[in-house]
This record gives structure tokens, C-alpha cells and sequence, in this order.
């Protein structure tokens, strides 16, 4: 972990703050978080689940939060609360918190007398600044950025390095981009004629709410003709691929190297795993859990988890199981075959 | 949409500059494009299939592009044309024309003496150049791009920020190149010895040709000792990877997330959905269409569509199916066995 | 491939610097490398395995390198080694070396005075180094690259242009990260809260070793409490996502587009290829292999070969296929109605 120096805070402290019970010692103090498994003695860890109560006894931490049907796993002080992950993590930024940019425009950044600028905002250097580009209060740019003309970025939002922002689009309040994200690029428009591809110009924009978290080296594509919209409090980790029109509902989180076609609609709050893909055109409803690797061809209406990921094997059994599939069909039928003629056998033996 | 104010056409206007004819007062004044959906009252629409016929009668748009097949299918002033997504992508071009990058290099950038530099090309701020660059007419460097040395680059190409290209490599002419591509990174060539690697050094270039488009973040590795090769026309979208010694045929469009394995040859005019995996070592003919996330593992030589994708379910149903796939040979051999002994029965009854 | 003129070696002062024995001619000269199918007549080609002595009859290349076993498929002159790809590799590096960097630091790149720089380091344009940065003797940092706070980077490392690393991180020595990498952007930390997400603070490291090679794009996210690990060796193709507190054991090599979720402990001397997917918080034993394109859902506890693929067909094919694979289930319990049915037949009749 990083070597930061870190200020000291007792359990007391902390739930003054941030609520929940201190069992124990409420003077024990700590200054750092750590994992059940790897915390040092000026640590807080965290227990979230049964699943990880057997490490409990063995860590070496001062202090431990935790749910109250957890209350007595340990003689150890703690803070006994509702919601312990997100206990930890308000802990984590309160003994670690971001180091705040430094305000200012850096003298190798590329800012035009047109640029509209808050207060506090900080651009790095050799980031540039297109025409009429506006940055809310507290608005950071990292270094290497690139912000087309008429962008929009909403306060408090920060942009880390080499991250690259095309023309028009708009981004709210709190949001976090990281190295390497680009939004706003040409959706993948193109118009069969004659054997060849003719580009669609792409005239529509990215707009994305506030609160939002854009993973390294996530791409998010400008519309075709209206908008891609992102609301507010996505999550998007790295490495996805959101296309022209793409529509997100609300606190829906995505995890890395997924990949959502043209047009489709996703719902609020869905939950959706690592390298799925989702078809162009479709709409996905609210609440809708989709597990790692799965393929989503079809609309989703109801909520709930839905799956699709192949089994993996040894590579022999697999090779052997795979094979079947291109005669599952045929399999079928030959089932079939076999329940017609054993029920004729039955009927004549009856 | 983004806002930039347009200049208007009139339907006969459009009409003598891109062909078509016009059913109804060929005065009608256009000044943006719009989905039959959400278009206002200044902007022409397009219809391409029957699909969003449904739509037709609640468009605000003030006219509407669509096929002979479909003249009749409004009373709205219309262009009747042969390919109403092509027409429509040439008027938006018309509408909204891409801003032109200023010409002149700027004094942020850095251009060694070598560089052979065509008529009006733009090179942003903070690009670098290499030494012995060739950059033909028109070409546009955006910020913070970085050429290797002995790069050569077609006339009215356009590099959009933050993208890499490694030296040697050649792009055509009237390329796109979206922001965080990398072209001629070196292919992943690994010899194995002892239980460690050694690195194949990667001696080839990337080789592109004209009218190609790179999506964002897209990679293209430089060959391991020939080039790697994108021919004519071929669009490439997002985070896609092209391995060392791909080629590709012209006119080939590719969909974000896919992923082409060392030595691949693809053939012209393929359409290759997104997520798709295609193994190495192996050849795709001509007009081969590929659904969304397959699995290529053997080379295909027929035109035709070809698919791999797993069915999703809800999870339960999932879990169920899935688990049986472990199972399908052993199952295949019982339905033989169950044949073999119903047989024998039927035999014997006979 | 890349033209630049070649310094000329005879064969048998490629054997005195790399071992092996020359067949033929010890004075046969060679500048350069090919493959088989294209080499040029001053050129060194190599023959790996049986599948390609069919090309070796056609070869224009001036000596060939090969194994023991196929000493005598040839009359041309050549080199019988124990490893002909590792040899080859040596060989392409000894013709072909990279052009080192200026040692230096360009005017145009910001190094503030904290920085610790070794001897003959290289930093390019527009490359930013934070507060107390170490970099090792002769290490280059790539035009436009970022340099977080408190990095370590060990000696002759090299990172390509625009790479962002972010604080606090640790890359040994040897290393060689490509264009568009991001080292130690925030995992995917969040917790829910009343259908919200709260921001898990990510205050662990990327700490990287030795002879590390990692793609163009590729992202290793920082941990989030402890450090996510790359060992010695490790090598990393394009667009791989790393995620949070995932450990790499040394010698592993990883295909591109793959994605690893958090927490994953894959072991050394793995191979895995392209477009795999790891699930969070499993283990995958050492010399484990992985089939492009498999979803890993279980901790793999031997070594050996694994694989999950969906096989491709024909579009029609595939519908009529995949759309049983819904109906697995039941159509298991169908056979085994069959065989209870014929079992009591065949009772009745015996």
C-alpha cells in the first residue's frame, strides 16, 4: 500500500463522524486500513460476510467494523454498524484521503480566452482546451488531456492523465475519468454501398450525468444523431466500449472489457459482469443482473440475474462435449425417434 | 445534437447536389438531420426499412429520405432515392460539415527539420514528430500525438489526439484515426526457454491502406519479421486488437471488442461483429459474415454468415442447462446405447 | 519490413556469439531475417516444426536455422541449434537492434528537482514526472508519458509514448510497456447503499517486477487495500484488463484481450490466451494452460489445459443448435424417462 503518512483517528472519532457503535476500547486509535489477512497493528479492517469470519481470529489489526449480527466474532475494538463495506470505504477516505489537485492553469497548458473556468480548477500541464470550453468549480484536468470546443465538464469532476474529450460533448458534477478514457469519438457509422463503407457523420454527442466513474482506457462514443446519454452515478470500469446511442440508466455498474452495441438502452441499477456483450438495439429493464462472458441478443423485460458463459473443462472432456453441440439438434430428434417407438412397444405389450 | 449553426438547404437544393427526386414542395427548408423519433421541425429525416414504419406518422421533421418502396408511405415533402442510409449519410455530411483543422504546425509541436511536410497540414500542439516523417496534403496530427521515425502518413489523413504511431509504419490516404489508437506496437512474440520467455524482436511495420477508420483505443501491432496489413477501405471500431501479421481485406468492417490473432488473413468485404475472437494462423474468405461474439478456431472458406454465441438464460434455467453441456458425450453415448437395445426389443417382437 | 540498412554477419560468427553449429558454408553471410515464405536472399529464416518443411524447399534465404532432427532437410547453408525460435530470436535482436534512446531529457519534458534519475536516462517530450520519482539507470520514458508521485521504475525499463502511471507504483527492471498502458488507475471498488454506489478508496499499489513486457493499452488497476502483484517475467499482450489485488505469478504470458477480475491469484508459467475471462477472488495453479476465449468461474487447483469455447457454425446451423441448449435439461430427464421405460420393458420381455 502507499506509504502516505497518515493521521491518527480513534474508533470514537470515527463514529462522531460517520456513525455506528464502538464495542471495545473507543480510544483505540488507527491510521491506516488493511484486510483481515494483511493489516498491520495501526489498522482497521473490515468483516463483510461469514464467508471471511475464520481470518478473523488471525488478524493483526487494532480494530474492526463489522454488521451487529457480527457483534461478539471478536474481542477485538470495533465499530458495529449497518453497512460495514460502506463504512470501510467512508473510513478509507477519511485516513487516506485523495490529495487535492493543485489549483491552478499550468503554464504549459493550452487554455484560450474563450474557456469559462470556476474557481479552484486545476489543468495540467501540456493538457489542451478547445474554444468555449467551460469547467465548473474545482474542475481538475490531468496532464496530456485533450478537451475538444464546447465541452461542458461539471465542478468537483476530474480527468486524469492523457484522457482525451471530444467536441460538444458534456459531463456533470463529481465525475471521475481515468488515464486514457476517451469520449465523444465517432460512433462506427457506416453505409453500405457498392461493396464499399460510407461514413455516417456522427453529429450527436456524449452527455453524462453527475457522480459517474469512468475506468482507464474506457471509450464512449458520441451519437449518430441524438445523444449517448450516461446518467447519473454510473460506474463504468476499464477497458468497455459504449456505442453511438447508447442509453444508461442510472447507478447501473459495469465491470471491465464490456461491450454495449449501438442504441441499446440499459436500465437503473443493473448490475453488469466483465466481458459481456450486449447486441445493438435492444432495451434491458431496470434491475437486471447480467453475469461475466454472457451474450445478450434479445430485450430483458423483467429483472433478476441472467447468465450465458460456457462451462470450461479439461481441454479432452471439453473437446469431447463441444463436439457434441453441433449435433444437439440432431440428438433431439433422435430422442424423439426413440420415445415414438418405444411408446408403440408399449402399446403393443400392454 | 451539438449546436453549431447550419446553413439551410431546400429538398431541390439537395436533390441537384446528391441526386434522388423530390416528391412534394422541393422548396422545404432543411437545416439538420434527425431520427424520425426525435427530429425537429427544421430537419430531415430518413426511413430505411419497413421496421420503422410505425414511426413515420408522428415524425416532427420537416422531410423525410426513403426508398421507392416506401414514396407513398407519407405526405411530408421526401426525397425518393436508391439507398436512403447512404443519401442520408451524404446530406448530414452536407448539414454539418466536420470542422476543418486549421492549417500550420503549431509552435508546440515538435517537427524535426526531416519532416517532409505536404500542402496545409495541421499538427497540433505537443505532437511529436519523429525523424523522416512524410506527412502528404491535408494531414491533420492532433494534440498530443506521437510518430516514430520514418512514419508516412497519406494525404487528407487525420490523426484525433493522444494516438501512437510506431516508426516505420505507413498509413494511406483519407484515413480517420480516433483518439488512443496505437498502430505498430510490437506483436506479442515470445519464444519459450527454460521456463522463461525471450522476446522475438518485432521487425515488421504496419502497412494501411486508403479510406480506413480506427476506432478509439484500437491496436494494431507492427509484423514479427513481414508487415501487418490493413488494405482499402476496411473500418475498424473500438478496442479492437489486430495482432502481428494480420492482414485484412479491403473493405472489411470490423465492430468494437474483437480480437485477431497472429497471422489471421481476413478476407475483403467481411463484416465482423463485436467481441468476436478469431485464432491465428488461419484464413477467412471473401463476404464472410460473423456474429457477435464467436470464436473462429478453424479457417472458414465459404461466404456466408457464421455464429457462436451461447444462448443467455436466467440463471437458474442457466445453471440447469449449463451443467449438462459437461455431460452431453456421455449422454450422446446413452441415447446410442438406448437405440441399440430398442432396436434389439423391436427385433425381437417383430 | 523496416528498411534500415543492416551491419552483415557470416554464419559462423553468429555461432561464435549465440552457439549452435553451422552446416554448409561458415562464410555465408546474412543481414537480415524473413520467414520462410518471404525472406529475401540476404536474409536468415528459421524452421521451427515439421508443418513448414513443406515451404522450406521454395525458400529464397541465404542459410537456414534449425534443429538436429532436421539437420539434413536442407542443403542450404544453416545452423543446428537446440531451440531454432529462441535462436532466431537472438539472431533478429544481434541483426536488428533497437535503436537506443538519446540518453537525455528534453527540454520539452517536465522533471521536477525531487526526481532520482540513474545514469543514461531518457526522457521524452511532454513527459510529466510527479514528486519524488526514481527512475534506474538508463531508463526511457516515452514522449508524452505521465509519471504519478513516489514511483519507482528500475533500470532499463522503457516505457513507449503516452503511458500513464499513477502514484505510488513500482515497475523492476527490463520492463517494456508499450503505448497507451495505464499502471495503477483505481480498481472497481464500490459499495451499494440504497441503490447508490459509495467510492471504495483504492490505496494499494501496482507493484510490478523484472523482464515484465506489457501491450499497447493494457491496464493493471492499483489494489484497493493491499497491492495488486506482477511478478518477474510476466508478459502482458494489448488491451488486457489486471484488476485489483490480482497476482501474476512469474513467467506467466497472457493473450490479448483478456480480463482478470478482482483479486485472482494465477500462478506461474501460465499461458493463457486471448479474450479469456478470470472471475474475482479464485486461484489458477501454476503451469496452468487457458483456450482462448474461456470464462474461468472456479479455482483450477492442476496443471493442464482448459478451455470453454462456444463452437461456431453456420448461422442456421448454430439456431437450430443453440436453441436446444435451453431444452439440455429437460432433455436429459427425458432420456433417463426412456431408460427406466425401456428397462422395464426389457424386463417384462426377459
Amino acid at each position: 500500500m502507499t506509504s502516505s503518512s497518515h493521521r491518527q483517528y480513534s474508533l470514537g472519532e470515527l463514529t462522531r463522524v460517520l456513525g455506528g457503535e464502538v464495542a471495545g476500547n473507543p480510544d483505540t486509535k488507527v491510521q491506516r486500513v488493511g484486510t483481515l489477512e494483511n493489516a498491520g497493528v495501526d489498522s482497521i479492517t473490515f468483516l463483510t460476510s461469514d464467508r471471511f469470519l475464520h481470518q478473523l481470529p488471525h488478524t493483526r489489526a487494532s480494530a474492526v467494523i463489522l454488521s451487529t449480527a457480527h457483534k461478539d466474532a471478536t474481542a477485538l475494538p470495533r465499530i458495529v454498524c449497518g453497512n460495514p463495506y460502506v463504512y470501510f470505504a467512508r473510513v478509507s477516505a477519511l485516513l487516506d484521503p485523495v490529495a487535492p489537485a493543485q489549483p491552478g492553469i499550468h503554464p504549459a497548458a493550452l487554455v484560450p480566452a474563450s474557456a469559462v473556468l470556476g474557481a479552484k480548477v486545476s489543468i495540467g500541464p501540456y493538457a489542451v482546451l478547445g474554444e468555449n470550453v467551460h469547467l465548473g468549480d474545482g474542475v481538475v484536468i490531468g496532464a496530456g488531456c485533450v478537451v475538444g470546443d464546447d465541452v461542458t465538464v461539471g465542478s468537483e469532476t476530474r480527468l486524469h492523465a492523457n484522457v482525451t474529450i471530444y467536441h460538444g460533448c458534456r459531463l456533470g458534477a463529481r465525475c471521475l475519468l481515468h488515464a486514457g478514457v476517451v469520449i465523444g469519438a465517432d460512433g462506427f457509422g457506416i453505409a453500405a454501398e457498392d461493396g464499399r463503407w460510407v461514413k455516417v457523420p456522427q453529429v450527436g454527442r456524449v452527455v453524462m450525468g453527475d457522480d459517474i466513474e469512468v475506468g482507464a482506457n474506457t471509450t464512449i462514443d458520441r451519437g449518430a444523431i441524438d445523444d449517448t446519454v450516461i446518467e447519473d452515478g454510473v460506474k463504468l470500469d476499464n477497458l468497455i466500449q459504449i456505442a453511438h446511442n447508447v442509453h444508461i440508466g442510472a447507478h447501473t455498474a459495469i465491470a471491465a472489457c464490456t461491450g454495449i452495441a449501438g442504441s441499446a438502452h440499459i436500465g437503473r441499477r443493473c448490475q453488469i459482469g466483465g466481458a459481456v456483450g450486449i447486441a445493438g438495439h435492444l432495451s434491458i429493464a431496470d434491475d437486471v443482473n447480467i453475469s461475466g462472458k454472457t451474450l445478450i441478443t434479445k430485450s430483458i423485460s423483467e429483472p433478476g440475474t441472467y447468465s450465458g458463459g460456457y462451462p470450461f473443462e479439461p481441454n479432452r472432456a471439453w473437446r469431447r462435449n463441444a463436439a457434441q453441440i453441433r449435433h444437439l439438434d440432431t440428438l433431439v430428434k433422435t430422442v424423439k425417434q426413440l420415445e415414438k417407438r418405444l411408446a408403440e412397444m408399449e402399446r403393443k405389450l400392454s
